[in-house]
This record gives C-alpha cells, structure tokens and sequence, in this order.
C-alpha cells in the first residue's frame, strides 16, 4: 500500500571523519523515500528550488518514487551544512538557510489521496497537522520531530501528537517531550500524549519501541515489554546523516507492504528499519540507498537476526 | 565447575536520583560472586578490613559463596564514594580510600586452585597477573580493567592481556585500550592483544560481545558477527553501581556451569549477564541481588527474549 511522506528534499554540506562532501541531495523526506521504496510506492510532498534539476529527479525515479507532488519555487533548495567531527552520534549545525522550505505549504495531489499511510517527516508542526487533517481516511499516520519543535512549538506539536499512531524521536528528544529523564518514564508520558506506539531512536545502538494497549488490534495481545532492534556495528561509519530517516523509511515502508499490523510484523519492521539505517550511513549522503538492491537487504536482515537472536 | 575471583569487596557510600545509601556492601568481586552464585560454586579472594563483620559475612554465607580467601586485615576496608544525580551511565567518584587495599597481596587458598573458571575483577594489572600466573590449569579466564589502568599502567595491562581468553570493558575503556573511536575497529585491535573474545558493555544500552577465530574449540565455526545483548528498559533506576560486575557475574556464572563452551552457549551467556545487572539496579548496592531467586532470573530472561527477538 501507498505511503505519501511529506518533509525535506534538501542540499547537504557534510564533513564527517571519513571527508567531506558538498551538495549532497538530502532531506528527510529524501532518505525516507529511498528507504521505504524497497518495500512499497512513495509519493513525497516537498518544495525545492531551481537547483533541483535532472540529475536530482533521476534520483527518485529510479527507485520509482512517485514525485508530483514535489514542488519547483523560485529560488534556492534547502540548504544544511553540519559536520560530526567530535562524535558520530550528534551532528554540529555550521548553517541551516531555509530558502524556498521558508513558505513551504504542503498541497497534496489529487493522486496521492488514496495513500494509505502517511509519514510526516520532521517539519513545522503546523504544517504536519494540516497534511494530516487533508489526509483523514488514511490507516497509519507516523511521524518525526526534533528538539526545536518540542521546546519551543509545544502547543503546535501536541495537536500533531494527538493525530499520531506512531511517533519516532530519539532519546534526547523522548526525555525532553516528556520532560523526565527516564526513558521508561518518558515513554510511557509520550504515549499518553497522543501516539499508540512510540520509537526512540538509539542511534549506534538501535532503537526501541514502547507500545501501548492501543498499538494493535484488538485481537492481538498488546505485547507487555518493549521491544528493541540493535544497530549494527559498523567497520566505518561514513555519514550519519539521514541515518533516523532511513529508518524511519524501512520501518514504515515494510509496515506498509504488509496486509495486517501484527506484532510480529512490527518487530520485523524495526529490523527492517535498523537496516536501512545501518546502510544509510556506509556512504555519504543517500549514495548507498541509490545502489542498494532488495537482496542486499534481506541479506542484512539475515545478520541482524544473527546479532541478536539466541538461535 | 567452580569459579575463582580475584577483586575488591569494599564499602559504598552513593548518592542517585533515588536517594542516599551509607556503606553499603560493595566492591566488584562483591557483586560478580552474588550474581555468579545463581549458576555455579564460587570462590572469592580479596581483602578486608576490621569493619568487615558478621553482618557482611552472612551476605556471602547466604549465597553460599566460599569467603576463605578473603583476608582479614589490620585497618579499615576499601571505601568508595560516588554520585549518579547528573548521569545514571557516570558515576561521579567522590572519595577512593584503599585502606587495606593499598598493600593487597592476592594468596589463592590451596582448596581454591582446582578452579576451573577464573575472574580477573579490577584491580592493578601486576596482581591480576600474578592470581593468573598461579592459576595455569583453569580452563577459561575472563577479565576486567578500567581507564586509570589503560591510561597509567599499560606495560604491565598488556601482560595481563596475553592471558585472557574474556576481556569485559565498556565503551570508552574499548576505544582508549586500541586508540581508535571506532568500536569495531577498536575491538579487533584489542583481540590482538590477546583476548580470544571482547564483550564491551554499554550501560543502558546493554552490551556487544566480538568474536575472533579464537573465540570457541575449532569444531564450531567461529561467529561471523558480533553479537549484542540488550539491557532492559527500567521504570527505575535506583542504583547503577556494580551493574557491569553483576553483569560479568551472570554471564561468567553461566559459562561455568555448562559443559561446553558453543556459540549457543555464549549468547545465553550474554542474556544472562543483562539480567544480573538489570536486577542489580533496582536497589541500593548488593540488595537486589541478595534477595533474588532462580525463578526470577528465568523469568527476566524470558523478557530479554521477548525484548530481541522476532518470534
């Protein structure tokens, strides 16, 4: 089934321990989609500039990646410039210039209508409620947000939350919603808050899903505990970014090909995620998600079962 | 089969989110014979001070744990003082009086030297050394340090090394001992120190073990990937202290009470490690693992299973 994302396609500056690359094509909305188009069709709802040419659209439409609803304005891309020189896990901001995503304001295609599911990458909370309000009949809304939002677009936010089945956010971000710093503690403030389910990220370590009596149907029983992906431990590291994207895309793409949410099917999705996010950062920019093929994936699911798994 | 460790019982004064404690019983071979106790027999050198009485004799008596090699000295016992109130992962030291423990000379009782599992607690590397170079018939030794020995004695550190089959540090002491921020490069450079298998423990985030061709008799293929256990999401933290003791404690524990040391083997191993030292927090100092029974053990081991895995 159909997943419209809507988010950032963006340039990216980035210097990390391994280089430094110029202009990656970027964004979250960018990495969401080549991740999930591994396991289902992507439609994104972006802006970019006059910068985003051939070259960049070739980029979706070789993984299929439905992209009428990526707006052309007048003027420049968004633009990000960071460097993880000091620590892998944290990227340093040198410059973040908005450009045309400044008056960004989401239309949704006539086409995209029928999306089953719906990801609302890390935007303007206001502008992921009214996507979310346009698209009322879809099945499974997730989304993403950062500490900016959560400190100082609160009000915002939490209309976003309560339309939110499954929200992913790292731990600084769980601890600092919930404002208590144990996760447990937190998680449990951040599912009353509106999402069933909540996924926090781990970054080098993986990620954990807290789930509520609402994560499932009915007719499944809720699982009692957490359940907790790994990442993998990775030779080199040469770009985190868009590592979060990434799986969020593998997450929900694989949610999305299958009939029914299932527990079984949601930890499958989590591995799924972790993979992705694991090849994300094997290349700089989105360059190892464009050549990645489904069998290479599958192969690495294999090795994340083998990292974890008692027998 | 029997266990032999060599480490510190010592005193704690802590002070966490959850409040204060004063002198608790402490110290890292403490911690690892509790929790080992569960699997197998276990037998302790260390030594004490006056202070240490009957009252601190039951706990190990209780446990059945074998205390003939702890010396009774004249003066007062190892004493340690810390704070967790910033971060549950860092304990802040306060105050290390080594009391008795300055001129600790280790002597293995001779009912001890049948062992054939020895734990190489922390303490200085010239007497890790010389417990082992007395103990030559044991059949698997592991190990523990941290970064005032990788920092300040790494001569005789890189001795003790050659004669470890286990090494048990965490993240920070792994990328110092190889010189490299990597983790996985970093854990292939501490495997040619010596160690045949590195287990780095991640706090909350649980722990990795890296396997070299080493790691198990030449009848089972060698593990191509690591493998990671994860530590259980707590509601409450209460004290973090001798969390990575416990940990060594179940999962050595383990080791010793099979025939065999399989892949298989290990990675219960492992799972049980995390369930020691996720029991070891839940109180102040020793308390938890004093009360703790098989059956829950068990049980929590059931939810590391539930925790991981896909099925």
């Amino acid at each position: 089934m159909a997943i419209t994302v809507v988010g950032s396609v963006a340039y990216d500056s980035i210097e990390t321990p391994a280089g430094r690359k110029d202009r990656c094509l970027g964004g979250a909305a960018t990495y969401f989609s080549l991740a999930a188009s591994f396991f289902t069709d992507v439609r994104v709802i972006a802006v970019v500039g006059e910068d985003f040419g051939p070259e960049q659209e070739a980029v979706f439409q070789a993984r299929k990646i439905d992209t009428l609803g990526i707006e052309r304005a007048a003027g420049k891309s968004f633009f990000w410039e960071g460097s993880y020189l000091e620590n892998l896990n944290e990227a340093k901001t040198h410059t973040t210039d908005l450009n045309v995503f400044a008056s960004f304001e989401p239309k949704i295609p006539a086409p995209y209508r029928d999306s089953e599911y719906l990801f609302l990458a890390n935007i303007d909370p206001v502008l992921q409620k009214r996507v979310r309000e346009e698209m009322p009949g879809v099945r499974l809304v997730a989304g993403d947000t950062m500490n900016y939002w959560i400190k100082d677009h609160r009000p915002a936010l939490m209309e976003v939350l309560k339309g939110l089945d499954v929200l992913l956010i790292n731990d600084t971000e769980a601890r600092m919603l919930a404002a208590n710093n144990n996760l447990v503690q937190a998680a449990r403030g951040v599912l009353e808050l509106g999402p069933q389910t909540l996924i926090v990220k781990h970054g080098e370590y993986g990620a954990t899903a807290f789930f509520s009596d609402r994560s499932f149907p009915a007719k499944y029983p809720s699982p009692k505990h957490a359940f907790r992906a790994p990442a993998l431990p990775l030779e080199e590291v040469v770009d985190p970014t868009g590592a979060g994207d990434s799986f969020a895309g593998g997450f929900f793409g694989y949610l999305a090909s299958q009939p029914e949410l299932t527990p079984a099917v949601f930890r499958r999705a989590m591995f799924y995620g972790s993979v992705m996010g694991s090849y994300a950062c094997e290349r700089f920019g989105t360059e190892r998600l464009q050549e990645l093929s489904r069998k290479e994936i599958e192969a690495r699911f294999d090795v994340f079962r083998e990292l974890t798994h008692l027998d």
